[in-house]
């Protein structure tokens, strides 16, 4: 384990529930996709999708429903700098957006058959809480983080409590039965904080992961390469990823990250979303590295970063539609895909039981070796 | 119009219904997709996804549903010529399969809230028609075609019966306002056939189109590629679609190019499937270029000539997944993501609607233009 002793006891119980994923069920659900009435392997890798969640499940009919996404929002004291191109006060909004049902991940988590749960770990403005669009958890640590450029992000206490706001929510979702989940993130300045975290864990330089986030250019962008550089200089947090989500992360991707933690210690399956959930990955799979057997990379971002921490987690991503949004927008889309390889395993009938012949023995050794 | 004066006049009068996707409504849905609640652009080609179902709806508002798959089978004389893994009878036996609800296709249109509908336009065996899990339509035009290494794959009377089997399966889906269509094949040795009008219709070499089909390798994979030049270099169809359909194609495979253009004189967006259905879109793009219009790349097949085929009609995939089993499975997958590009028109609030608030009028444009 890559913690230092200063790890909170409830996140390192999670930690220590999380198993790798059974390679014999992963290996039982492949012969039983061989048997399926298609040509072996034909479904690429949609298979590789069944016979993870297969071996997450430890069964060979998956579930992918109930489904969810988690929004977990939070404001960040860096906001100050000028790294974003829109007003802090964007955040509390748009958490209200979330739960009138007027954002994009309403539509899309609608339109993925997936419930919506906001968590507010600490947005700086008023939340208009009237919309029922989606189920509010108050969870607020902080009026949004401090200024990670000056001090660090959070004290202890608050990383803490943010952190476990997002066990909390893997324990709901444990207790809702919900198979497949999504989490999203919603705050002004993240990217900024997003970018330090996979620069410090991943190695890489500020310029080739920090990105034009909601859609920054110019000078605006150079001064935010120019804070990521400098925040790291000054808390240097070294690889210790709960160092790194304290000095410059966010609260939001703290609770993002004990919730991926939590939900692979429930087994549920995780879709990754964008830069910012993958942040949160980045630090999950450093605190516990089998977390990344629960998890699915969703999908590519626009942002660069994103490609960095993809490919430093050795990630293929399931979709690439050049989105940049965030909320979970790009987890929702990619859930239908394990509903599809669910479906697969569950709803397929085989040679035998189809009455369809199948190749020779030899053709069929032949196929499944390439 | 690139057809010759043998134009069966049911496909002429379809082919004079597709017009061009209206710029203005694509432009239209542009302009609100940016006032919606996101930075402007940020949902990628989702957007684009969006505004190309508006244009093709005429409407800022357009509908995903309902959503329909229709596999088209056949057989295919060239099967004698030992270019499949799986023996012919496999092709009556799939289609029973898809009948009572057990193949790959049944599941995925299932989880993509599509019904399925199999249409037998030349199936060589007896079809077992007990299954009641997808609508069946027996439009035999005889059973399997020809050899097309020996002879003509078909006459010209039965190539308008196949084509006039498509016209008929779009109309039908427009009679029950279907709004997406997916098309998919079902025929032991079909990829011989696409493979010989992709070389004739794009100009590649056989050796780099013809692929791997169910399974086959080595010494099979050379005849097949053998099989396919001769066959160019008997009939010799040159790049007249309609010529190329007749001698090489199959009779699935003309009733699906029917039914793309069909489904686009019928303003139906069509989602593209992999090899064989994508060799009909590539006959239909060539009868017909405003066919386009109406058609989405559903996802990129492991068959090494889908590649060629999509750079030819200059189309990225929504989806990579290294599928290469046909039946309209990948079709069925990336109709998900036209349901969410529909949700997102149809449900997303605006910045002015949601009380949130936008960017300054110069950053939106700096965003807009990159």
């Amino acid at each position: 384990m890559a913690m230092t002793s200063t790890a909170p006891p409830r996140l390192l119980a999670a930690v220590r529930e999380v198993q790798p994923a059974d390679r014999g069920w992963h290996e039982r659900a492949e012969a039983r996709l061989d048997r399926l009435t298609k040509p072996p392997r034909s479904l690429g890798r949609l298979e590789w999708i069944a016979a993870r969640l297969c071996a997450i499940q430890q069964t060979e009919t998956p579930r992918a429903a109930p489904r969810r996404i988690v929004v977990f929002a939070a404001d960040h004291g860096v906001a100050a700098e000028g790294v974003s191109a829109y007003p802090q006060a964007v955040t509390a909004q748009m958490v209200g957006n979330f739960l009138r049902g007027g954002a994009a991940i309403n539509a899309l988590a609608g339109a993925a058959g997936a419930d919506v749960c906001v968590v507010d770990v600490g947005v700086a403005g008023d939340v208009d809480t009237s919309g029922s669009a989606a189920r509010f958890v108050p969870r607020s640590v902080r009026r949004g983080t401090c200024n990670l450029l000056q001090e660090p992000a959070m004290s202890h206490d608050e990383l803490v409590a943010a952190l476990e706001a997002g066990l909390e929510v893997a324990d709901r979702a444990a207790a809702d039965e919900v198979r497949v989940i999504g989490f999203g993130d919603m705050g002004i300045g993240n990217t900024t904080a997003a970018s330090a975290i996979t620069v410090a864990l991943t190695g890489a330089v500020a310029s080739d992961v920090t990105g034009r986030g909601t859609g920054i250019e110019g000078e605006t962008l150079a001064r935010k390469v120019d804070v990521v550089d400098r925040a790291l200089l000054t808390h240097r947090p070294g690889r210790d990823p709960l160092a790194v989500l304290r000095t410059v992360g966010g609260l939001e991707i703290a609770a993002l990250t004990a919730a991926c933690i939590g939900a692979a210690a429930h087994r549920i399956a995780v879709v990754g979303d964008g830069f910012i959930a993958t942040a949160a990955a980045l630090v999950a799979a450093h605190v516990c590295p089998p977390f990344l057997d629960y998890w699915f990379a969703g999908h590519l971002s626009s942002e660069p970063g994103h490609r960095v921490q993809l490919a430093h987690l050795r990630q293929e991503p399931l979709l690439r539609l050049d989105m940049r949004l965030g909320e979970g927008t790009g987890a929702a889309l990619a859930m239908r895909l394990l509903d599809g390889a669910a479906a697969v395993m569950n709803e397929m009938a085989t040679f035998e039981s189809a009455g369809v012949a199948d190749r020779a023995p030899r053709d069929r050794r032949e196929a499944a070796g390439t």
